[in-house]
């Protein structure tokens, strides 16, 4: 095969998808792999590996000395995507954006499509996720929760009460809202991979903080988020997905439960 | 005029740029203006108004009962940006890429090249504005910080003592990187959007933590990093801005400067 132009190929849809995360937990690496498996994409996912094999290929991707190539910057972190020799990604809501319109789920496909759902994502991501972690590791994501947990309870507290609601009124919002369109759907009346994003959200929050999300959900003012989660479950990859041994469980990654961090939720009337 | 076809229509260059943000501090909106300013494209900055007028136009884009319209989802958070009838963005690192390609600043413009070139910006935002925050508001974004020094101080200290570093030195791997071309910028070898966002993170942090940053540039490890920062502040019209009183001083928004933060700092020698 000759070298080809780096920096002008074209991306090639022949080329297996190839993801490097970590092992032994959904992690980040889960709203990358509900796109495949929604859509019977093929993909290799290096995490599947023997535990320590799988932590290698982490390593060898953010090390210090390697810089990437001709084509690709360097990784920061995981998950990142490989594509063929001139793909090369990180950043969960970048790798998102580049599978959606390969596989059929962002819209229309269209420039205005690609971005509103990119907007609604990144919200996603920062208030179910990037949050989520703030929450068991408020201090220094590189120690132990146990060594700080009195800000971890604080940070949780406000997480519950403030923070949660919040980005779940968002949610609801984008679905009163005109641009989401018919159906249970966030945007343009179709199921894209946004809804894939915000079903992994509602789940590993589930798990992480049941007494609050079940208070979410009596409110009866969210009614088309939790809509939205059960269509999406229902989907029949989905369900399959979830159902197989390919679903890793939850473990020391971004979603934990912790029952003393939600401890005061429902002890109060004006909760 | 007659009603385009909302979600087909195309984005068109013919409409003005309106930036919605919180007034009297450069905070998230200045990613945005950098762009704007450094190409000059002419814009309309809301933040510019009246503080009262120029809040109330937040509010009234961000409050519960704003769903948007057909073309839209709605806004979760500022800076904003509006382009006609049928795009209005939120998230900072989605206007920016819907910016970047049409003022010259997302290399070739390729798929690839905006790709990497969010990859990069998502780190950079991730690591040098979005953290810095939590050094203040490790608890809760909507208390003081007087109300969470304590915490502050030690999120603050895991800050400057390791991952600063740690996203510096991906900023030097980057530069480093085949990838990066000639010359002093992050990516294929011409100045881009990414070199503009690091810009303003590193000016930044320069006023919010000026220890940790003189310690980083005295280091010599990252000497790539400062003359990328320098290469930018030489632009014409980046420094014909910084020298305007359209650049705002710095206040109560991502970067503040409380010397306590980092007062360990240079105090012992394996520091």
């Amino acid at each position: 095969m000759s070298e080809p132009d780096a920096k002008r190929a074209k991306t090639d849809g022949d080329h297996p998808y190839e993801l490097t995360y970590w092992p032994l937990m959904p992690g980040r690496g889960e709203f990358v792999r509900l796109l495949f498996e929604d859509t019977n994409t093929p993909f290799t996912d290096y995490s599947k590996l023997p535990p320590q094999e799988a932590v290698a290929r982490v390593t060898e991707l953010v090390t210090l000395t390697n810089n990437g190539d001709a084509a690709s910057p360097p990784i920061f972190a995981v998950p990142a995507l490989r594509h063929g020799p001139n793909v090369l990604l990180n950043q969960t809501p970048n790798i998102l954006q580049y599978i959606a319109p390969r596989v059929g789920l962002a819209g229309n496909g269209s420039e205005v499509d690609l971005l509103n759902l990119n907007g609604i994502v990144l919200t996603l991501l920062d208030g179910f996720s990037n949050e989520v972690h703030e929450t068991h590791h408020p201090v220094a994501s590189s120690q132990y929760y146990e060594d700080q947990k009195p800000e971890a309870k604080k940070r949780a507290a406000n997480y519950v009460d403030e923070r949660l609601p919040k980005f779940l009124g968002y949610v609801q919002r984008v679905l009163n809202g005109e641009a989401s369109g018919d159906g249970p759907w966030l945007y343009g009346g179709q199921c894209t991979y946004a809804d894939l994003v915000l079903f992994q959200c509602i789940h590993g929050l589930s798990y992480a903080f049941p007494k609050s999300m079940e208070k979410a959900r009596a409110s009866g003012n969210l009614k088309g988020v939790f809509e939205l989660y059960e269509a999406v479950a229902e989907r029949p990859n989905i369900k399959a997905y979830m159902e197989s041994d390919r679903r890793v469980a939850y473990s020391d990654g971004i979603y934990r439960h912790y029952p003393e961090l939600e401890e005061h939720v429902g002890e109060s009337d004006d909760e």
